[in-house]
């Protein structure tokens, strides 16, 4: 059920990584340049050189290809928002950092890896297991985010924590989600800081 | 500058309405089979069986014939949103009604009449004059009854208005613009609650 996984298993030493590497670079510049639906693990094999059964030594399938550009792409993302909130003191600006940084790193992906943007918006949209597992992710930071200003006082305690954390995560989402980030784009600075003032109104306690 | 105004004057009888609306309603299906991008006035005359020349009496352009298919999709929406916000007597119910009204009828447009809603969300996207009067007018809408629930002190009054309406006009876009609505449809029925829930939370006194 798990492409990745199963494709991946955890014996397989470091030479076999470096060539997983290789492939989900070259696969990664190929997809954006002929784009992700219209190539074929036959038109990548051809352009990378290697055999098609040699690619499928390693991955399952186009997707598993694409689920392992994807995860590299979002891990990236999250490790941002991960620092940007550890450099932050209070709950409030811990949020604020979230949300700015989700926003501004999507964005610089859009403008400056437009195919590796492409990818995303297209996991995203198909509901891929790398994209499910990044939305999880974000929604873990903020519910810590939130659990910690309802703890210091900062944020109200009367909402139940999880209805909090999920109209949050539906605020957030057009600046999030890859499929929505690209038609929010001259939104991306002033927008989340207005909602970010607007959710924190919604939290005082 | 206004093609739709250009193309209408004031002047013009009833018999040539009649001749405008049956350019628009026979444009809507034709549109909506071929494409918006994909048909020409051409493809179009031909197809209701009018001359190009003829048809340029009545519209400017093919974007003029767009604009008035568009704007009577958009009115309808408008009209419906209107009627659930006189139907409620506080500001909060008011608030309320308007989201889901305009979430619900986005998406009845998307799931009943599919190509009137693909050529708003064209609409949409390429920013024309009956998309941008739509979204000016759910503003205001908004703007007024944020305003009657500061004067009952049913909402705070710290914030400017302007701030306020803007950010909460953001919240709603993802549900309102036709463009971003199409990508949340599964959130469709719960979204709109729980957004108007954080919303009022954020305009508590």
């Amino acid at each position: 059920m798990n492409p990745i996984a199963s494709s991946a298993p955890a014996s397989r030493g470091p030479a076999d990584h470096n060539v997983r590497d290789q492939i989900v670079e070259a696969a990664g510049e190929h997809f954006g340049h002929y784009g992700y639906d219209k190539t074929t693990v036959s038109d990548l094999a051809k352009a990378i050189g290697f055999s098609k059964a040699y690619i499928y030594k390693f991955f399952d399938s186009k997707q598993a290809i694409g689920e392992a550009i994807c995860s590299k792409t979002l891990t990236a993302i999250v490790v941002a928002v991960e620092e940007a909130v550890a450099g932050a003191t209070t709950p409030t600006e811990k949020f604020r950092r979230m949300f700015k940084t989700l926003a501004a790193t999507g964005a610089s992906l859009f403008f400056n890896d437009r195919k590796l943007y492409d990818i995303a918006a297209h996991s995203a949209g198909e509901g891929w297991p790398s994209a499910r597992a990044h939305c999880e992710r974000i929604r873990q930071i903020l519910t810590e985010v939130i659990r910690e200003g309802r703890e210091k006082g900062e944020f109200e305690r009367k909402t139940p924590l999880d209805e909090t954390v999920h109209a949050i995560d539906l605020v957030m989402q057009p600046y999030v989600s890859p499929l929505l980030l690209q038609y929010n784009l001259d939104a991306v600075e002033e927008g989340p800081a207005q909602l970010s003032n607007l959710v924190l109104r919604s939290l005082a306690p």
